[in-house]
């Protein structure tokens, strides 16, 4: 499989560190407020990748974290703790804030179909830890103290912009030497930082109570678990710049081995042409969404374009997922349904879409070139029902699993009893009608106002007989 | 409100530290296998608790902790790690096993409507403010060290076992003894343990590498969140005699206040006469009785005793409860489509079962007498179809607010589909057997195959028929 490594600029050869083995770890949420479509955007292509290469043999570790301190307001190490901004503007503990907004993250992933990490740490759950980081790297020399804060001094360390060269322009240098006359080097990051008088959330460490810094926590929570060399290390694009390249330098400078192999980035998403704000009122929460679309059909779109290329949300795009959902959704059913022949056309188109699948999602995770395989498979499936039996249950199979590889489930709307509902009433309205037409008009009466009994309203239509919940 | 104090061992009028504010932690899971039957019941009362305390209008904050290390697989300081041991025995690091169990064990009380609580510190999350505690012991002399171990000196604590005074027979003060010869007293407990080498969970400390005694974990969790005294303190009846007098000890030695004003303990059950053990086959997961049963309906039960009393879960209790359920139930579809009168005596059964309710329920949370309350209501309610509109309203709210403190959400099967699904296919069956009457043999028998293909299968039994889902 080839990836796009930001760290060399080109398309690269995956190969992990152990055979067959991926060390994966992904920038998790900050959780003082709900998910948006740009979040789920990103964790969405990050599940594509490990349902991908667990399917393709690979067994994936993976660790995606949460930020529940030290993320500031301004990346420069100065402005306010997201987290306890929040809770105070709430008037709510900080950890009543992250135990809320973590239970509402899994419901949000969970609906869109994102599977779980393997293990999500929390940055309160590692503060012994981030302290043991920094004393190696004070000891290493690799940082400075200064009134019970810890600085990352870049000039020590030699790569530092491997991943980003152009992280710091005269203007921001300008802008950051003027925001902290105690940084060295103006390019100099906070690793642990001294907790001001009355702050909430902080710990007592050699060099006084303070708290972590947001940099930090990312190295210790991802090298905690996956040791000291990842796989593959992922995040949004926003962090190409500052967030990652400061994690590179504080690990290797720690440990002198390379931390991670391959960086990969998720672009941005925009909101009808325009960057999503909470300013600009575009700011669309996951949560929303599933009150006026099929989650299925959000997630489809979420992953219906190329993971480095930022993509537009608006209700053209959401339509247009609508509608290859429900062709693929159609042929399934009619799939099921099919009696089958004698043709075996279908096993030379089979074999087809699992190449074509592969090809795409091996080239840098072109999910879209994998949504087109799958959707020029179910055409010629279309045209295919007089095949085997065994072919089109095997036709069947394949679609359910390549659309679960890209996180779509077809499966849900058939285990959740909503078919059955469906079925059962439309079969009792079949009843009904069968016994009008053997003049049993006291039976077929009965149906109905036992229907009312349970809750449910029939209406005779020209069109036929509706049902619905009544009110 | 009276609560039974277990320190004083008498009913005792409760009375919170601020006013309308209750401090309340209920002692958690170790999360290291899946959630039985005894601790639902455990933790439906204290979710009861925090319902009912909230209708009163209190204000209540509510911890309850998750232990994923120090939590041995023997209470006298000895043992395995119950976290280290299942993981090492499925292969996963522990911290994934602790991530699984904590995802399964809120599933498993969401869907028996057990709210969350406010907070869920987790052990591993508090190291640094277990360590503090330690040092805090160490320097007030209530501790000593042995060989990188921290024990607690019990006969520096004047009060130790206030809340327990039978703890320590010469029996178990023996097999102590030869237990652990570190030990200057029997009772004396562990506060922070070494960590052998290869050891996975562990964290550097001033007494260098080691990992927190379980016993200390709470106090750190409930006092980091709650102050100083808490109001309410509760827990298994299995931790009156070790577990929570070795918290007080520690607590009430470091800050010279009281710890808890409340302690209350949930008494066992049983299953079909006797104690659950996993080598006696009876251990019975709660996930595994959503397979047969309505999860409410489990709920109901699982209230439906004295807290402080054992309960036997059998199949008759189950069905009584089943019975008491669909009584509820058919009372509130009734209420629904009654046209009502002119009548107003539900005005005086209005009044008189709030007042019976709140009476049982100030009783030391007399589930049972509420129960019955509510019955009796519903009995009234049936006999008053003729009252007014606004009657009849009012009390089917009522019913559904007064079960709702008791955690059975009236709701559920409504939105669910659930009892739909069970009503239609009833109404089929009935249908199917109407039809046989008039000799419509073929209209039954396709009943039956369309039924099949829909993925439900009925069985002719001489009780009658019955359905299931198709295996």
């Amino acid at each position: 499989m080839q990836l796009y490594n930001s760290l060399t600029r080109k398309k690269e050869e995956f190969i992990p560190i152990e055979k067959k083995k991926v060390r994966f770890y992904s920038c998790g949420q900050t959780v003082y407020e709900d998910a948006h479509i740009g979040n789920a955007r990103t964790y969405s292509y990050w599940d594509v990748l490990v349902r991908y290469l667990r399917w393709r043999g690979y067994d994936v570790f993976w660790v995606q974290n949460f930020t529940d301190v030290g993320h500031l307001t301004d990346d420069a190490d100065t402005g306010e703790d997201k987290i306890i901004k929040t809770a105070i503007a709430k008037d709510i503990q900080p950890m009543v804030l992250v135990e809320k907004q973590i239970r509402k993250f899994y419901e949000d992933m969970d609906k869109l179909n994102i599977q779980r990490a393997d293990i999500y740490p929390r940055a309160t759950g590692e503060i012994p830890e981030m302290i043991e980081f920094v004393k190696d790297l004070l000891a290493k020399e690799y940082a400075y103290e200064v009134n019970g804060t810890i600085y990352f001094d870049v000039t020590k360390f030699s790569n530092y912009g491997e991943l980003s060269p152009t992280t710091y322009s005269e203007e921001t240098v300008g802008a950051r030497i003027a925001v902290n006359p105690e940084k060295k080097d103006p390019r100099d990051f906070a690793l642990w930082i001294k907790a001001p008088e009355g702050h909430l959330m902080k710990w007592p460490s050699p060099w006084g109570m303070g708290y972590p810094g947001w940099h930090l926590e990312c190295s210790v929570m991802s090298q905690k678990y996956l040791g000291t060399t990842l796989d593959i290390h992922a995040g949004g694009i926003d962090h190409l710049h500052l967030h990652h390249p400061n994690e590179i330098a504080q690990s290797e400078a720690r440990t002198g081995q390379k931390f991670v192999n391959y960086w990969i980035h998720a672009a941005f998403l925009t909101v009808n042409g325009e960057r999503m704000g909470k300013s600009k009122g575009n700011f669309i929460l996951v949560r929303d969404l599933f009150k006026e679309f099929d989650p299925m059909v959000i997630r489809l779109f979420l992953v219906n374009s190329h993971y480095r290329k930022s993509v537009d949300f608006n209700n053209d795009a959401i339509s247009q997922n609508q509608v290859l959902l429900d062709r693929i959704r159609t042929s399934l059913a009619a799939l099921k349904q099919a009696n089958g022949g004698k043709e075996k056309v279908l096993r030379e188109s089979i074999t087809r879409v699992t190449t074509d699948f592969i090809q795409a999602m091996d080239d840098d995770l072109n999910t879209v070139g994998a949504i087109q395989a799958i959707m020029q498979f179910v055409k010629s499936v279309n045209n295919a029902f007089d095949n085997e039996r065994h072919l089109l249950a095997e036709a069947s199979d394949l679609i359910v699993t390549l659309m679960g590889i890209l996180g779509i489930d077809l499966h849900i709307t058939d285990v959740q009893g909503v078919i059955p509902l469906h079925s059962l009433i439309s079969l009792i309205i079949v009843l009904r009608n069968d016994l009008r037409n053997i003049k049993q008009f006291k039976l077929a009466d009965e149906i109905r106002s036992k229907l009312i009994d349970i809750g449910i309203q029939l209406e005779d239509k020209p069109e036929g007989t509706i049902w619905k919940f009544k009110s």
